[in-house]
């Protein structure tokens, strides 16, 4: 428990060495040191100096929380036991020099006594494991909340030196997430909402939710918040409008249902309303607001009892109850099955964010087997032409071109290709061709492409004496389509991660890219495009023709099978632009560039 | 407070408006009906039938809150009390027959016992009395934070049938509270949060915040927190650093300060370590994050006597506790001056949303004395000619061109104008010019001039047999420049809006665009261009010229205060493209459109 080692000095790294090895040879496990050491309430064990407890035991329950840091998952404990949340284990790692974070979320996976588990980490040295222990809690269908802390730089400098490990890019840990349907937080109080609301065991199959309320006003934010949290907010049916007209004659019906404080004056018209809107069968969940129901205990024992019935009748849907009032009675409904969520717009971002999770589960891992095997690449440098030869035999096909040597070899290479070509440099030790004139757009006849073949010898040969040249290349200029970026870079803790965008300013400016933890398939290569703000444009916005958004899709698919092939020896692959044609007629990289480790 | 009124049937309205009359002429004032009344706790006037007292008075404090919805605002009056926050006037306004939201802000601003302003809202009818109530309270420099719902399409319809009222488009409500510094709200929490920090009165200066944590964990994510507020974290300097590394060795120093748990075993550090932070005289406010703290009553109260000296002596900066534990505990912080926000996320939140309404009280409303006087307009049909030639006046230059009215015209005119020419349509009937294949582009000699003359105007007379007809636009052709687009709506509600794009994709696939109320000067059109997801692309992105954005603000203001001065008759403006020249070469407007009521 105690610290003083890796984190505070060298002195400190060398006798944390020294206990690792002392535990190992003895077959001892070790966690911390530098933690709050853990708890198991069901086996009434507590190995930790957490002040936290003083104020209110565990209860024992479902939830399975580990944290790299002991003060916060002191605080997430303590958060946790006032929404009600029972444990079946907290650990806190801390300097990790044996039980990892990684190893606790295995362990939990594996626990029939874990249903959900919650996880707060500063970085991950050994992205294998944390992969492996996701995977085993996606394969047990057991939801994972994590909060990853160091999005920003000031927060990534700040963990770097609170933790003295290092952390690989903030995004590559989004990939990793979303690859695993670990579900990431931003805040503590939406880590705990979520665990909360999913220890409850009930997920909502789809994304269409109803929402009940006794405020028209709280209703239309609800609205709002359903529609921000990606959810659907299906009209009711004419006749179910009709049947809640009958109930409540100025009642809102459409949905939201504006249920009106009317409810309180006869409770019946509570179960009537909640039948009537489960009852049209499409709702996967519905929220209900009661504003500050529960300060009244009566009350809310009377609509307990009301509810009660819905609970049973519709085990499948989601309900949850924005209600505010004192803990004991809150319970009350949470006993009853239904998770409280004061705040009606977090209750919305709570279903939404469940709905993903189940959509995740449903979809399955992503899977490769459709695509054909990739090539073994050799350690080495490549120039452009070596590159992309390796990337179309990978599956990203290239255009047509052939490496020259003289300015009559590029004039007659030009004619065999047809005009207008391109032409560049060719070399493993020029990387950036366009910065010294070593490329040539748009030549139309043989005198340019020869003029053209001689100037960028001689302007490779100015700006780099050293550098090995192949030759010019000569090509087919394309140029009726859409540029997209895209490139693999091999992160140090989790491996080869493919990124994708629309070229220029999409990418430079607007920051519009996304990335994926390599290998996927298909699939997942399509979900990249459609998530960047730009994707309209290669879906055919303002008239323009539909890209071939199939055959970019194949390309990065297959791109991200051989980066995952390549682990090994890769360390970034560079695609700009790849050239995306008009429906049906594919896509191909107008450029590219391989490094290996 | 009865119902039944507006909101529910035509008889209900009818009942309304003889309530109104027979009110005005007996020289009554009503609040609602449809609403749950008012309270003023310091006289103890409680004129409402809401259940939210039963559990817990109001205490009397310096928030006013007024709310459009009774059941809303009472359970936001619950959610404020659960915080401590004591009230001025708490109001509902319902269906406002008399008194609305607008005549309450107006009244807080005024009333010498409120400090804060809270407003909920779902639309409004009478726009300028809004605008003058913000104005009010602005002038008074007392905050305004107001929800506004009906964000979304589906929140948008349940708003309109729950109030009956013509709501307005959304965004202009946006551009409505910024104008006047009215802070805008997304969920309630944030309500009531912005609002409990800001009644403790301290405003932060400026962005710059420190953070000091018992947590390092939770210092990161802090860290992360300010970064997403918009705020700054400067780190501390050498000096001060040192002097917290000699109070604690292991502490983190650099911003954030991780003054881990150590603090509890010598309070002392407590008041020393905000010392020296605050004692480096850059920090415009401090959150100390100190987990469930409040759970321990006699540790709570001995921190609090040693951060009362920070409080005296550092009285301009904002002091938030993150910190969580039972309301009378928390009571005793709020009371020494520290409000508490149990979310770290949350607290740094509401720094940056102060910091944000200080800013606004610093930099004034939008002055527009130093720009020329607009021309007025008169009711009618513009052509493109004559629409351009207003806008030119109004400060909105166009490109060289003339009207032309035969074939042989046309050549003359762009032999004297210079090749390359454009030419269009020129008809107040004709709207879609481009459609019906009324415009050619790039024309480079007289002979395509002249059947480009008659090709025009022959598709025009086809597709439009009955449309007037003025001729032909002969213009210079201006290509080397970025398109954007500017307009200017008169909302029913509020009066003109001016909007500012990118064109193209930009706007139409990405949404790209802003909002702001007319008339404003160049300063507030330099921050239109600047919110602009794209604006890097005028400012010069990718090696790209920097285009002339102080051009376009000057005529993005200009026309803001020709819409101001023409709101009876305006309907809409059209700018599309404004085309942007490189620095120091001007804005003009290729095309233009207005048309009026």
């Amino acid at each position: 428990l105690t610290s003083g080692f890796a984190e505070a000095s060298e002195q400190g790294a060398a006798n944390q060495a020294r206990l690792k090895d002392i535990a190992k040879e003895a077959g001892m496990r070790i966690v911390g040191p530098n933690c709050l050491g853990y708890f198991n309430p069901k086996n009434n064990i507590y190995a930790t100096f957490s002040t936290s407890f003083t104020h209110g035991m565990p209860k024992v329950g479902n939830v399975g929380m580990v944290s790299q840091s002991g003060a916060f998952g002191s605080h997430c404990f303590v958060l946790a036991r006032e929404k009600g949340i029972g444990f079946s284990y907290w650990v806190t790692t801390g300097n990790e020099v044996d039980v990892d974070v990684a190893e606790c979320i295995a362990f939990m996976s594996q626990d029939p006594g874990t249903d959900v588990i919650c996880a707060y980490i500063e970085g991950c040295k050994d992205g294998a494991r944390l992969e492996e222990a996701l995977r085993l809690a996606y394969e047990a269908r057991k939801p994972v909340l994590i909060q990853k802390v160091g999005r920003s730089e000031v927060g990534t400098a700040a963990a770097a030196s609170h933790t003295a490990s290092l952390t690989g890019a903030d995004q590559v840990y989004d990939a990793v997430f979303e690859r695993y349907n670990a579900f990431r937080c931003r805040t503590v109080d939406e880590l705990i909402d979520i665990t909360h609301a999913a220890s409850n065991g009930v997920l909502p199959k789809g994304r269409n939710v109803a929402v009940g309320s006794i405020s028209g006003g709280a209703a239309v934010m609800m609205a709002d918040a359903a529609t921000e949290a990606g959810l659907e907010m299906e009209p009711l049916s004419d006749g179910a409008q009709k049947k809640l007209k009958e109930l409540i004659p100025f009642a809102g019906t459409r949905n939201p249902v504006d249920f009106t404080a009317m409810v309180y004056n006869d409770l019946s018209l509570i179960t009537k309303n909640f039948n009537v809107i489960l009852g049209e069968g499409k709702y996967d969940a519905i929220v209900g607001f009661f504003a500050f129901l529960a300060y009244s205990e009566g009350l809310s024992e009377s609509i307990i009892e009301h509810l009660k019935p819905i609970r049973n009748k519709y085990p499948d849907a989601l309900i949850i109850m924005s209600v505010t009032g004192p803990k004991h009675v809150l319970d009350k409904f949470e006993e009853a099955g239904f998770p409280c969520i004061a705040e009606p717009y977090r209750a919305l971002e709570v279903v939404g964010a469940l709905a993903t999770i189940e959509e995740g589960f449903q979809k399955g891992l992503p899977d490769i087997s459709g695509l054909p095997e990739a090539p073994k690449l050799a350690l080495g440098k490549y120039n452009e032409i070596e590159a992309k030869a390796i990337l179309a035999e990978a599956g990203v096909p290239s255009a047509e071109e052939k490496l020259t040597n003289s300015a009559d070899d590029a004039a007659a290479a030009a004619s065999k290709i047809g005009y207008p070509v391109v032409m560049k440099i060719v070399s493993p030790d020029i990387l950036h061709k366009t910065e010294i004139g070593g490329v040539a757009l748009g030549l139309t006849d043989d005198e340019t492409v020869k003029s053209a073949y001689s100037e960028i010898m001689e302007r490779a040969k100015t700006a780099y004496p050293d550098a090995k040249i192949n030759g010019v290349m000569v090509g087919k200029m394309i140029s009726n389509g859409t540029e997209m970026i895209v490139g693999v870079q091999s992160d140090p803790v989790f491996g080869p991660v493919v990124m994708a965008g629309l070229g220029g300013i999409f990418t430079e400016a607007l920051k519009d890219v996304t990335f994926k933890r390599a290998p996927f398939g298909k699939r997942e290569a399509l979900e990249m495009i459609d998530r960047l703000k730009g994707a309209a444009i290669l879906r055919g916005a303002r008239g323009m023709a539909k890209a071939d958004v199939n055959a970019v899709a194949e390309a990065i698919a297959r791109l991200s099978v051989f980066a995952a092939k390549n682990t090994d020896v890769l360390n970034s692959i560079d695609i700009n632009p790849l050239l995306v044609l008009p429906e049906g007629k594919g896509a191909m990289a107008l450029d590219g560039l391989i490094t290996t480790k």
